[in-house]
C-alpha cells in the first residue's frame, strides 16, 4: 500500500491535554489515536505493531505448550464473589443488562479460566495445562495519565497454567521465565529488561517482574551489574539493598516500566472454585 | 499437540439449560463453554475455528484495499449523543467509571470512527478510505437463547468506507458485495449463501444481507431459482412477492441466519461529525 493511501495523519504539534510522552508521540505519528483518559484506539500503523508483537508472543507461548483461547469480558458477580474480591479488587468497572450492577468487566480472568480447567480436569492424567489468551481488559484506573502505558481499556496477554503440583509448577514457572526473556530479546528491548524482584501482591511474598529501563518508567528498580538482576524498591528495605542473588550491594537504581510479571497462584483459585484432581491413588488433591 | 493433551473434554449429555442446538453441539464437543446467557468462552478448538475464518475474511478485505485497526469498546455518551442514538440504538449497555451511567459498551463503532476520520480527513486526494476491524461487541440481548447466533458479547468484522460522492460508494458497493461471496465461497457456505434484499433499518430504504439457509435461522427468506438472490420476508410485502431483479413470482421460502449485512450509510455519521473534505475547488462537502 502507497504512503498516501494510508489511513492516517501526523501532527506538528503535541495534542491538547495529553502529558503522557509516548501518547504524545504516539499520536502525532499517527500511530493512534486518544479516545479519552486511558482509553486509545490503534490506527493502521499502531496495531501493525501490535501485531507483529503479538505474533512473536504468541509463537513463544505455543512454544512452552501454551494453548491460545479467548475468554468473556462480562464477568457475572458470583465467580467474583467466590474468590473474595467483589468489591475488593482494585479498579472494577461495575456493570449490569439492567439497573442492578450484578458484573464487571474483565480485568483479568481468574474467576472465568478457572471454572472452566474445574469442568475440564479430572485426574492427574490431565495435568499439566496452560492456556493464554490476548484480550481487551477493563480496569478503572483512577489515574489514566501515562498514555498507552496505563491503560482503562488494554490487550494484555495472560496465561494460566494448572499442575499437579508445587514442583511441577516450581519447574514451569523457570520455562516461563526463558520465554519471557526470549520474547523481550525478539522484540529488541533484551538488554534493557531485568528480572525483578518485587511484591507478591495478595498471592505470595514475591514474584517476578520483568522491567524495562526508560525515563518514562513510574517504577525505580535497583539493578546487581554481576547478576543482571534488578530488586524493586517496593521491597529494597526488606531485601536490606542486597541482590538477593549474590548479597551484592553495589545496586544502581533505574527508572523503569513492568513489561511482564510472573506469579505462583498456588491454591489462590482453584480452591474456591473446587479445582481438585484425582492422584494415582485416586485420592482428590488440590491443582 | 496431542489431543490427550488438548485442554477440552466432550461431555454426553446437553448442558442443562442449554436450548440452542449450536450452542448444545459446541458446549458438547468442547468447541466452546458457556459463561451466562448469550456469552460463551472460545475454547482452544472453537478459537482456532475462529482464528481461520478471521484470516480468511482478514484476506478478503485488504485484498479490497481494508486497513485493519482496533477501537476503544469504552465509548463516552458525547458521540452518542451527537448521533442521536444514546437512549434510543436497541440494546445499549451503559456503564461509568463512578456512579453516573456516561458511557456505553461498544455495540458498533460508527461513533468512534467517524471522529478519527474527521481528524484524518483533509481534501479529496485523501478519499477514498476503507477501515476495518475485528472486535468484541456488546448488545444487551433480551432474548440471548440462541447460543453463538445472537450473543450478548460476540466478535463481528466491521468495515467502514469514506467516500467523495454516491457514485464512489456505488462501486465500493459492488467491489464489498463480491468479496462477501468470496468469503462465504471460502468457508465453505457459498452454495447456501444468498444475497438477500433487506429493509434499510434506520438509513437506507433497503440494504443487503447475505442470508445462509439453516434449519436453526431465525430469519425467513424468499428465494428466486432463476437470479439466486433473495428477499427477506420483513420486505416480502412491499416488494409484491416478486424477485427485485427479474420480477419472478416463483420465490421458495427458506429458513436462513444472516451472516453478513452491507448498508449505504451515505451521510447519516459524517454530518452529526462535521466530516467534510475540500474538493478540487476547495470547496467543503460531505463525505
Amino acid at each position: 500500500m502507497k504512503q498516501s493511501q494510508l489511513f492516517y495523519k501526523t501532527q506538528k504539534n503535541n495534542p491538547r491535554g495529553e502529558v503522557s510522552r509516548n501518547a504524545q508521540l504516539l499520536i502525532r505519528a499517527g500511530y493512534v489515536d486518544k479516545l479519552m483518559a486511558g482509553v486509545y484506539s490503534l490506527l493502521p500503523l499502531g496495531w501493525r505493531v501490535f501485531k507483529k508483537i503479538e505474533q512473536i508472543i504468541r509463537e513463544e507461548m505455543n512454544a512452552i505448550g501454551g494453548q491460545e483461547l479467548f475468554l468473556p469480558s462480562l464477568q457475572p458477580q458470583e465467580v467474583w464473589q467466590k474468590t473474595d474480591r467483589w468489591n475488593k479488587f482494585d479498579a472494577l468497572i461495575y456493570l449490569g443488562f439492567d439497573e442492578e450492577k450484578n458484573m464487571v468487566l474483565g480485568p483479568t480472568h481468574e474467576e472465568i479460566i478457572t471454572p472452566i480447567a474445574q469442568k475440564i480436569i479430572g485426574s492427574y492424567k490431565d495435568l499439566p495445562y496452560y492456556v493464554y489468551q490476548f484480550q481487551n481488559k477493563f480496569r478503572n484506573e483512577k489515574r489514566a495519565k501515562s498514555g498507552l502505558l496505563r491503560g482503562r481499556e488494554f490487550i494484555m496477554k495472560d496465561l494460566y497454567s494448572f499442575h499437579p503440583n508445587e514442583e511441577d509448577l516450581g519447574e514451569y514457572y523457570e520455562e516461563v521465565k526463558k520465554a519471557y526473556q526470549r520474547i523481550f530479546e525478539r522484540c529488541g528491548i533484551g538488554e534493557k529488561t531485568f528480572l525483578t524482584y518485587a511484591g507478591g501482591g495478595a498471592f505470595a511474598k514475591y514474584s517476578h517482574e520483568f522491567q524495562t529501563l526508560t525515563s518514562a518508567g513510574e517504577d525505580l528498580i535497583y539493578i546487581c551489574p554481576q547478576c543482571q538482576i534488578a530488586v524493586n524498591e517496593e521491597i529494597i528495605e526488606e531485601q536490606s539493598h542486597q541482590c538477593p542473588e549474590c548479597g551484592g550491594r553495589k545496586l544502581k537504581k533505574e527508572k523503569a516500566v513492568e513489561v511482564g510479571n510472573i506469579f505462583k497462584l498456588k491454591t489462590r483459585f482453584s480452591q474456591p472454585f473446587g479445582l481438585k484432581f484425582l492422584d494415582k491413588n485416586g485420592q482428590p488433591q488440590d491443582v
